[in-house]
């Protein structure tokens, strides 16, 4: 049956008054949340679920649901009062809104299972669903839809024009956007009003189709679903709608965002009451199985001679590539530098599963948020910088529990001559803070390669850090490497000093080690790769082993891998002493040996710290 | 006289070549740099020099002059050549390119006293000259006009079109983007080529005036900047060149990006050889004072009793408009949030000084930055977790020395019911790793009102972290609080263990260290509101006395206030026994006080660990 024959009996003006007055029923009960911004959406989705909307909510792992995303998260009472229309939550549970072990989170979250991604930054939904849109087309190959109830204030965020900008030049037919045009943000009128035609303007510029409408004719809303699926190209519903429609005393009124209705039970008199419709939302048209780009296979991890001079950046480039071919289900994002981050070999043997974002880096990694969500293994690549670009999604992924795999490349003052703006030096601290993260830094090549596939199941945002110049190959080919592990390199029963580095100064550190060796100095190295989480065990043994650890990173010296390791003596017990070694100074121009002099994380300047520390009294 | 006049015997054609040969030159010398990107626009910025850019070299602080901005800052070999042609520096010290200890910098930083800001991470120019545009027209009120030579490459950075969006609403007309459309990003052609009808759809669609050209064609270019100073609007000059263009090894080719050329003896012979030409830039026509809003004044601090509950973010928004009082060149700037983070009394107060930036935070950013490089004192504010949005222009406006007041407010888990999403949870780890910030955290009304005035003056980044919810007011009025300080809040000769909170944790940490007196305990409790630069004195001395520290924080474990205090430890010294609380599981929507509960920060949890603490061996 299709959806309009599923809802013949449904009365679709109904249907919306029900999903204002839930909305407004649940966030009374909270004391919190926005119920206005529901009520100037409810028309259009409950159009949207009776009538178009595919999805199976007894499976929402079926591969061929459509998705719709809230990327106007704050809508949150509107998207659980349609649930509820759904029969997916009972009326019971609707009222748990915003409580504590509730699943009704204040911004949707995954918690709830179908829910893609976590919503509530706004102008990030719509990125998503172009990766979700993207993997439809060309991954999954499947023909669902992927919905996307935007804000018009939120169309005042770059990102959302990064979106616009990639769906429209892939001409992502899969893709419709819904922008609800209430004409107040939170504060006050948003930039535009209700000047569909303005946004109408801008977005099909990019190469949308556009449809405005009024949000609550509920005819015009049905003709505009009708064309937007049929329009060949990615579409944008322009909506004019009234925040608070259906109550008069916050209708289009300014100050009322954010918070219940003054009178909860006048508000739903005014509505009409309290109802119980049921909304029949239709399954997917088609069982198919998504597509896959062939059948796994063991993986043959590209070898590095020891003592070989290798970029670890260009050990990533050759490793992902191999890992692509063993696990077909690996997919390659690039944010227009794959000739620099190495992810080039990738795209070049695996073409169809790379992914070019340009220099977009915030469409680059909800791209990424996207295909994840599919079920896809995706890497995203570009300078480790440049992911400062993306934070936001970054963390927001790590509130979707999403599983990503970042790889930033030219980390720290060791790239050289390029400079400040293209050092990563804060990249390691932005990544610890993200939750259940992994930040790996590798030394070497064979090191690199083995924890390219480490993190590929790794359940978390994954950091690598790759290293731009070549360094010596100090691993064998066949060595492990697991994620929380670290390397002892130089070990006696004789060491007084520990010293900790990673990457770049893993090499400095083990220079420094034969200097003071010279100086009759035992001093333990450790190869710290996984500076989150930390191998505890092993700094714990130095520290009582040696009593002194010196950490070394290029990294600016806060919320690097000094305070990780400072982190594992801050659980009641006594530390060691310890020194640690950053980068201070604002880097300007210069070779990368000058760099590490000028910064003081070479090895001249790890074995004079290990000789005043043990000078010490 | 006229620029035409003052160069009215300069080729320009040959210009062109000079700039082009003196870009070969100097990444030849360097081993490294962007001739190529530096090629395409030698016509565009030589043309603008000579006939249009009114700046006088020999006072870069002239409030007359205009500002151009290499948001293309690859292109700085171009920006030397255009230097040296100028004038401004020597043929000698544009060899010094990249080199250590030169002020021409891979890419360019203020360190040159004619650059505004920082570029080099793209899509980042345009936004800052939106700003100082904006401070042209509506603070210093100055004729100067902003030009900002783009990258076509760049154009789908959504940062580029909050720009656009924001400098067409304004009708900004002092404010002309010259778009190197080269076609060749650094791995391969970009979205769109050379159709530069593209670009001029959507950039006309957000208000601006448009012309296409023939970039490398004089009398086109020529046209463009006079049609655009006229236009009455912002204008993009979209103008078709070839990257590498004049050297037939390179030019329109893939894989030349951001390399020396080939061969430099033939590439100089076939541009002609070396020259010496100069051009004769005007300077700015007026010689007016920007416009000031009145003088200053004495600051009269809004004044709080001990012992009512007032919320911090309420206290900075009064402390803002009096502030603005005092000193008139202090500016507001919103993220469409004002109500929530409480500037919504300086918009109020100060409406000429307040400017709206919609849900737009990195042109928020930009934009302050752009206004704090023509003198004034910006403060920009939004939710704490929204700055992540904004993360690549913060670290940038560091590389570029900005003074900077950023100030989020609905920290921590505290805020409750609204969930993760809005919660500000990695802001102290992600600010505290900006070169040279201050990060401050009041944990009452009286403190955040001293604070919004003391990062008034601090030079850098300062971050100031308000509170959503009511706290007690536990400080006089009067009582002055400087960055970089704390506050003993318990202590006496018998503290066996030492409390250190900051903002609400500062409350608990004190309820706590009442609890454990009634169990015999004496508790000293440290206010550290200063986060970075952090009081090691008072730290090490409480160290010294109860040998043991408990930081309490509403953040994520990783690089926030216990990360600080660790830190501090981190000198080769011996270290007291530290235990860390912070937040550790992804909260989900609760009251305040659950949220404080189960991340294990509230006094229950203080009190216990230090019972635990002093019950270890």
């Amino acid at each position: 049956m299709t959806a309009t024959e599923l809802n013949h009996d449904l009365d679709l003006a109904e249907l919306g008054q029900q999903l204002r007055v839930d909305a407004v029923r649940c966030s009374a009960a909270s004391g919190s949340g926005h119920p206005t911004s529901s009520m100037s959406a409810a028309d259009l989705m409950g159009t949207l679920f009776a009538r178009y909307l595919r999805y199976d909510f007894d499976e929402p792992g079926n591969p061929g649901n459509d998705h719709l995303i809230f990327s106007k998260g704050h809508a949150s009472p509107l998207l659980y009062a349609l649930y509820k229309a759904a029969g997916a939550i009972t009326d019971e549970e609707l009222l748990t809104f915003r409580q504590e072990g509730s699943r009704l989170e204040g911004h949707p979250t995954p918690r709830l299972p179908w829910v893609d991604v976590a919503t509530g930054s706004l102008g990030q939904g719509l990125p998503v669903g172009v990766g979700i849109a993207l993997a439809g087309k060309h991954l999954d190959r499947l023909p669902y839809r992927v919905w996307v109830l935007c804000g018009d204030s939120e169309l005042a965020e770059g990102s959302m024009w990064e979106a616009f900008e990639h769906a429209g030049h892939e001409r992502l037919d899969n893709l419709v956007a819904v922008v609800d045009v209430n004409r107040l943000g939170q504060r006050g009128p948003t930039r535009h009003g209700w000047d569909t035609a303005a946004y109408a303007r801008r977005i099909g510029a990019f190469g949308w189709h556009t449809i405005e409408i009024d949000g609550h004719d509920l005819a015009q809303i049905d003709r505009a679903y009708d064309e937007a699926i049929r329009a060949g190209r990615p579409t944008a519903v322009l909506a004019r709608t009234v925040k608070g429609a259906g109550v008069a005393a916050v209708a289009d009124q300014e100050g009322k965002h954010g918070k219940p209705l003054p009178s909860t039970d006048d508000a739903i008199a005014e509505l009409g009451g309290v109802r119980d419709l049921r909304v029949r939302v239709a399954g997917p048209e088609h069982g198919s199985a998504p597509h896959r780009f062939g059948s796994a296979s063991a993986l043959e991890r590209p070898a590095f001679e020891i003592g070989t001079q290798v970029a670890p950046r260009a050990a990533f480039g050759a490793a992902l590539a191999a890992l692509g071919t063993a696990r077909p289900e690996v997919v390659g994002l690039d944010g227009e530098v794959a000739d620099s981050t190495r992810m080039e070999r990738f795209a070049t043997e695996h073409p169809e599963r790379f992914f070019q974002c340009y220099i977009a880096e915030q469409q680059l990694v909800a791209a990424a948020v996207g295909m994840q969500a599919r079920g896809w293994i995706p890497y995203a690549a570009t300078f480790a910088a440049f992911f400062t670009r993306a934070y936001d999604f970054i963390r927001m992924a790590a509130v979707s529990g999403a599983d990503l795999r970042l790889v930033g490349s030219h980390a720290g003052v060791a790239i050289g001559q390029d400079g400040p703006s293209q050092m990563g030096l804060e990249d390691i601290a932005a990544f610890r803070a993200v939750h259940g993260s992994a930040v790996l830094y590798p030394c070497d090549a064979n090191q690199t390669a083995a924890l390219v596939a480490a993190i590929s199941d790794y359940p978390g945002i994954g950091y690598l850090r790759t290293t731009r110049g070549d360094l010596p190959v100090i691993y064998g080919p066949d060595e492990e490497f697991t994620i929380a592990g670290s390397r002892v390199l130089r070990s006696s029963d004789a060491d007084q000093v520990t010293l900790v580095g990673a990457g770049v100064t893993v090499h400095e550190a083990l220079a420094a080690a034969d200097e003071l060796r010279g100086d009759g100095i035992a001093a333990r190295v450790i190869d710290l790769y996984s500076v989150k989480p930390v191998d505890a065990v092993t700094l714990r043994e130095a520290g009582q082993a040696t009593g002194r650890i010196i950490t070394v990173e290029d990294h600016w010296a806060e919320g690097g891998l000094g305070d990780a390791v400072l982190d594992v003596f801050a659980h009641g017990d006594a530390a060691p002493t310890i020194l640690k070694l950053a980068v201070h100074g604002m880097p300007a121009s210069a070779s990368p040996a000058e760099q590490l002099r000028t910064a003081g994380i070479d090895r001249t300047a790890i074995a004079q710290a290990a000789r005043t520390l043990l000078a010490a009294p």
